[in-house]
């Protein structure tokens, strides 16, 4: 299972590996949290969210990309937020949680750390056989992340408890 | 109860408010995690540390400082991730929970906005009749933003379940 952390909308994808990286699509999506509500009552959200998305799938491992600085502070500020509940929730839900860099998960895809988001998103779709890339952007980057984990065999860094 | 958020020390700190705000201190501290830990679990050791301190004392509201961003990027992430835990597990575990800018700690203080950090730290040493100025500087720093709640009459922005 990867997860796309993020306060408004964090995104999930679900993969079965299969034999010779043959992934198979279980399931993606996202959980949203109203921008009107209090950025305590949204995290508890998330935390809800999380936990019943790890507990409907019950999956082996999650993977999380590693979190770089964008241009917005403040958008920063809230998506570490919402990841420290993420890692937080996904470690005791499930306890073997990997991090993978923006550069990890591109180098994985496509072979190339400098592939942009389109180019990734169209490997999401390739690899998993899908008729479309999965919307939104979020739930791709996800699957990213989870396919990203399949096909490196756990080369990121391990958080378990 | 007030918190100083942080990954490596959370500080803590518990005052009783009493009449004509004459508060008193009851308790302070600092969680504290490893440097050479995972995150997730430092995570998880900081939202138990909470856990325990907020059962123990079972404040009726809890203050904590808003983040601004500091020099340095890394800091602000690790600090960003830890404050996500905080937020989450005091909301769950008090349910009225207080944000204020550090504008307004220093301002309920000292009635100065530009108030340094040994000024404001020796403020909190003379409200609540202390012999010495709380170490380490996070649990002081939990104090001020305590007090600052306590004597702003719950002006911060409110966060509640």
């Amino acid at each position: 299972m990867g997860f796309d952390p993020g306060l408004a909308t964090l995104g999930y994808g679900v993969i079965e590996k299969g034999k010779a990286f043959k992934p198979t699509m279980i399931d993606y999506g996202v959980v949203l949290t109203p921008k009107d509500e209090n950025l305590a009552v949204r995290l508890c959200m998330l935390e809800e969210g999380i936990r019943q998305i790890i507990a409907k799938f019950k999956p082996d491992e999650i993977a999380v990309e590693e979190l770089f600085f964008a241009k917005n502070v403040t958008t920063g500020i809230n998506v570490a937020h919402a990841r420290g509940v993420l890692l937080l929730t996904a470690v005791k839900e499930c306890g073997r949680l990997y991090e993978y860099t923006p550069l990890q998960i591109k180098q994985a895809l496509t072979g190339y750390g400098r592939a942009d988001k389109h180019q990734i998103q169209a490997m999401v779709k390739t690899y998993l056989n899908l008729k479309s890339i999965p919307r939104p952007d979020d739930a791709a980057d996800a699957l990213a992340v989870a396919l990203c984990h399949a096909q490196t065999n756990k080369l990121g860094k391990l958080f378990s408890i």
